[in-house]
């Protein structure tokens, strides 16, 4: 009898984002596997840190490269391919032995989460379950209390990997905007911003829910530091009844 | 002293996709309001329902008309400003008092919730917070284990009252979609799907998480009915490492 995949979504940071029903899985799972930087235990481990059982076994798989080396390099689509190779046969091993194995995934399992790299490879051999997410932008809007998109407004999601005039295009071309993946980008993201006339309504967030968020307007920080999973804002919504 | 505002984003329909935060706030709650069509209880107050004390306030805000006339007629304008401006009202009566008011959302407060008139109109006056759910569109793709978007896919969401040529267009321009407001849209949602050569990964998904869920390929759909809040999933991410 073979056991089952669960991909929980542990929301962006705030451990009381937690759903009821993720709660309810890592109760059930014998085994609890989690992506994470080499070294370090990673964010979704420790949003679920108050509901892992003391009994649970542990399957962290670790990054082999920094997520910041462009996913067109050669070298880099080779190491995490076979990466995500090794670590579907990890948790395929378990599945095997009829565990019930619950992946964490921060955010939401299915959107840009690293969860979709094992779902791709094993939903079709093992039940699977998905347990959905706070997104980590739903965490920084609602952090900083910001109305994001409302009635027939389009909002777009980008990558901050994006070229300059590509984000420039794509923010003039909606009512509603998120730069996820800000990291080093934020200089080019702060020129495409003030090229499309969105700079003024555009909201820096680090952190969001977690304690130690930052969260300012863009065109009132000072520097261009910025964490990797930092996002901007940049609100629809201009005509409210 | 005056109370406090509390926008509860309840998740996209299945009781067991709060979070904990939203459980917190439901039971310090003294006054609950929930948005609802007139004679009905709405989904939001069914979804948390297990939650509410027995001796908190309700305030049902009923919505005056439905919300499939389109935004920019003007009676229908001036009766939902009027009807926001009463609800925000009301919602001030209890703050004024000292109470703790938790607005019910489906979803997520701040995207496209209709808390956000509420939040627009008070929560620069009086301290509110705001509680991120899981979205609709994260309950519908992980219902149906759908990986939507990854890497560096641009995702957009788009709302089905678009006119058929700016939905083919904006179905060309983005890895990922998201359609919502399906309801009568369906017709010109599938001709824009056709045009922009991606109806073939289409999945209509209706009561995404609910016991009642419709899940089912958008080509594969044989007929035009749809509920208004269905929704449209168009996945990216079609090089997969």
């Amino acid at each position: 009898m073979s056991g089952r995949m669960i991909g929980v979504g542990t929301g962006p940071g705030d451990p009381e984002l937690l759903t009821l029903k993720a709660v309810k899985a890592l109760n059930a799972a014998d085994v609890v596997a989690h992506f994470a930087k080499r070294g370090l235990s990673g964010n979704a481990r420790a949003i679920v840190a108050a509901h892992m059982r003391p009994d649970v076994m542990e399957l962290p798989l670790f990054y082999p490269v920094t997520t910041e080396i462009p996913k067109d390099d050669p070298a880099y689509r080779t190491a995490i391919e076979r990466f995500y190779e090794h670590s579907a046969l990890a948790v395929e091993a378990h599945l095997r032995a009829g565990r019930i194995v619950a992946v964490l995934s921060e955010g939401d399992p299915l959107f840009y989460g690293s969860y979709m790299h094992l779902h791709a490879r094993l939903a079709d051999r093992y039940p699977t379950e998905v347990i959905a997410g706070v997104t980590a932008m739903s965490g920084c809007w609602s952090a900083v209390g910001l109305p994001i998109a409302q009635g027939d407004d389009v909002l777009s999601v980008l990558p901050g990997t994006l070229s300059e005039a590509e984000l420039q295009r794509r923010l003039s071309d909606a009512e509603a905007c998120v730069i996820m993946k800000v990291g080093r980008n934020l200089p080019k993201i702060r020129r495409a911003l003030k090229a499309a006339d969105r700079l003024r309504n555009a909201m820096f967030v680090e952190r969001g829910t977690m304690e130690s968020m930052v969260a300012i307007r863009l065109d009132e920080k000072s520097d261009d530091k910025a964490a990797y999973f930092s996002i901007v804002l940049v609100p629809g919504w201009e005509s409210r009844p």
